[in-house]
């Protein structure tokens, strides 16, 4: 019989961030296939006997192409063992994990998806920078920004919108034209802006500044790659939301 | 000292999509604060000696209004104890979390939040709709479509985009309208279109239809809120990625 694959979501970086029902997956997998995206600290929770099979560096610079990647998931069922398939945030979102399942099922494979943490809704809890609100923006558009042939192709009408938070994945390497080309549409130059390198690990760097000048700003700071950037109002709450004071998180009090 | 709030994601409803640091803060918790969208399940994790207070029905009908819910998050914690603020979702995605955080924050009252898989992450991955797919969709964009005086007030050019997935929470009452502008500003009236209630948990009822029909198809079915909106061109997946086999859950095979 076929063994099973599961698409699971290893969520933004921080183990603490994964589901129950991934974090289970991950620690009795006997075959893991994982790309660059997944945290270090979610690959500690592997059983140390696993069979680990590493399919990419980064999004749009695979080890594998796609298409091997999908066949290498099938072949593996085929031999009968399960398989769990282990991407950065959200299977579903810019994860790829749709072209995946469909191999997946066209053979005949029996397959679930496990949805994680997306390294947008991990970020927001972790900077104080809410994806929505009342008084800022009642809705929210994620979306990606590879370069491509040194450009990048976006929606710009659509992203220049008020009332509207911006999160764009993987897309340092275009900041510059995505910050004029939002400005060209329409969108006011002092929109609060951020960018935030590994969100939500201890590596964690968050910049932020006025969307005209986020891009030479992130330049000074040599911020690098992973790193997602956040254009809107929302973004003005982190200067509040991150002084929240602390305290030991020994345990709960009460 | 001040206990420290909480706010925690308690997900689109099944348990097992808790996040592994919602899980322990929610069974160890002393007193939660919860409304009507966290689950059944979620609540069933609760300490049986923690003290549970309900602050709401459901999203618009609060049975406290905001500034009150922000008011007793404060005063709890200035007894000293420890507080669970419970949302269902996320909490900084239409969840008012940073609402609460700010009004935290300027009483001095420690406070943290902790992502949760939001809706649209839950019901993606439930009902083989990928968010993001290459051949379908390039970006996502969440709303709420909220009925007010028998209208509702959205960004309508910004949602009839091409090659974009509009996911529309707490829509159900306003399906007619939200139907007939997307149609109206520009989206084909055959675009596919679905409506999942209770996305995750055992309750789940999913029905597709194109944009142009759903709202009749919906009232026929008899479908009730909660209840999440999709639009776009990936809910043309969901016919194949349901169909993936199945197979019993006992453990990994391998």
């Amino acid at each position: 019989a076929h063994g099973k694959v599961y698409l699971v979501g290893a969520g933004p970086g921080d183990p603490d961030l994964l589901t129950l029902k991934a974090a289970r997956l991950i620690s009795e997998a006997k075959v893991i296939v994982y790309d660059n995206l997944v945290g270090d600290g979610v690959l500690a929770l592997v059983n140390r006997s696993a069979r680990m099979i590493y399919v990419g560096k980064e999004a749009g610079n695979h080890a594998l192409p796609q298409d091997q990647i999908n066949a290498l998931l099938v072949q593996l069922a085929q031999t009968g063992v399960d398989v769990v398939r282990l991407k950065g945030g959200d299977p579903f979102m810019f994860g790829r994990g749709g072209e995946e399942m469909e191999e997946l099922v066209r053979s005949g494979v029996p397959c679930d998806v496990v949805p994680g943490i997306t390294a947008a809704c991990g970020i927001s809890a972790c900077t104080g920078m809410p994806l929505t609100h009342r008084e800022h923006a009642r809705s929210v558009i994620f979306t990606t920004g590879h370069l491509k042939d040194g450009t990048v192709n976006l929606d710009w009408p659509a992203l220049a919108r008020p009332q509207q938070t911006v999160v764009i994945y993987m897309g340092l390497g275009a900041l510059d034209i995505i910050c004029r080309e939002l400005i060209a549409h329409g969108l006011p130059g002092d929109t609060p802006a951020a960018v935030v390198h590994a969100g939500t690990t201890n590596r964690q760097v968050t910049l932020t500044d006025r969307v005209d000048r986020l891009a030479a700003s992130v330049r000074r700071a040599e911020i690098k790659s992973p790193a997602l950037i956040m254009v809107g109002s929302v973004v003005s709450l982190h200067e509040l939301l991150s002084q929240a004071p602390q305290r030991d998180e020994l345990a709960l009090a009460g």
